[in-house]
């Protein structure tokens, strides 16, 4: 793919200037990241916006212990953002960022990037709702890592009720099952939302159906 | 304070247009909530964005067994931005929003902000750029919860040292340090920063020097 075309796809190319595009086209280049190479890193390079061609990046954390806590991942036709951190004064932390496997990506420069942002506000609003969109990612992980355990509880507790009545639907309120379960009300809300999405119960009020009990018992 | 007044302060205020600014104006109204006031909460009422005139607000998720980790806290003249995540559309996740003290604020209704949002663009990179700074924030929390009890572990292994040589110049490197202490050099890096914006240390390529040690064992 062309490097023009690659920069088009970014919700903000069009509302560049003409000389602001031709300065982001020819200042951007294509570069290649092998499986396992760190491409961005605390307190060193700034390496700039990266548009993903074909491949994938790693987000994370250390831990205490040096221990690796995934944030997200990136994929194809996904924007890297945080890599171009140093030039977004309200992002005051820092991450580290790993090609999970080779990738070809399109790296638009910090100094370029930057420059931009400053004569354009819709390149600003692009790079912090991205940066609002990893937010979200964070999250979720965030939440993984503090409720890590509540999928499976909650699994076997599905599994010892439909068991016990001999009867795939469940007559309990999310309160009362929180209750139960020795847990937040919420918990079990989100948790039972998730299993919904994922095809696991069919939820209505007061009442919960276990639709695939075979996938529910792959939680156990 | 008036109305008026404290809106001036957003910065978006001066982008918009003279219809705009009597909109924002005339629709937004001051509010109080008392000390333990839900004010946000998943899957409930969107109040919008709230300029806190005098008081804190405290945003928080709830851990798998119904804990509270605070994500951040707002003071006078901070802006809550996820109190109006309904209308942003980056943000997929919710939190909880109390007000930990009697607060005075300002409450741009979601229906406006989202308006002038949509009319703006400098509303729309306002809201996304607040919520890339609590994005910083809860990066911090995260570091906290992941990195608890560094601190105190680098100030016993610092202590020692100073106790063990008689000198309170450290001649270690960071790598060093991190073998010591069965962690990664980068934690190392973090905490000693961390330490020396408190004024505990003074730190030179390959060398620590302990100034404040009072301090230093207020840790341990």
């Amino acid at each position: 793919m062309e490097i023009k075309e690659v920069l088009k796809k970014c919700d903000f190319f069009s509302s560049l200037t003409k000389e602001q595009q031709e300065l982001l086209i020819s200042s951007s280049r294509k570069a290649h990241f092998k499986k396992g190479e760190n491409i961005h890193h605390s307190e060193e390079r700034c390496l700039g916006v990266v548009y993903i061609i074909k491949g994938e990046l790693r987000t994370y954390m250390l831990s205490e212990d040096g221990r690796e806590i995934t944030l997200y991942r990136l994929y194809n036709d996904d924007i890297c953002i945080l890599s171009a951190s140093c030039i977004l004064d309200a992002i005051s932390f820092d991450v580290y960022i790993d090609a999970e496997e080779d990738t070809e990506a399109v790296i638009i420069s910090a100094q370029v990037f930057q420059k931009l942002k400053t004569e354009n506000v819709y390149v600003e609003k692009f790079a912090y709702k991205l940066a609002t969109v990893r937010f979200s990612d964070v999250m979720w992980a965030m939440q993984q890592i503090l409720f890590m355990g509540v999928d499976k509880r909650l699994a076997i507790f599905l599994s010892d009720e439909i068991a016990k009545t001999g009867d795939d639907m469940i007559r309990l309120t999310h309160e009362q099952i929180a209750k139960y379960m020795g847990t937040a009300r919420e918990v079990v809300t989100r948790m039972l939302k998730y299993f919904h999405k994922e095809g696991i119960v069919e939820l209505s009020r007061g009442e919960i159906k276990v639709l695939d009990k075979k996938k529910l018992r792959s939680l156990l």
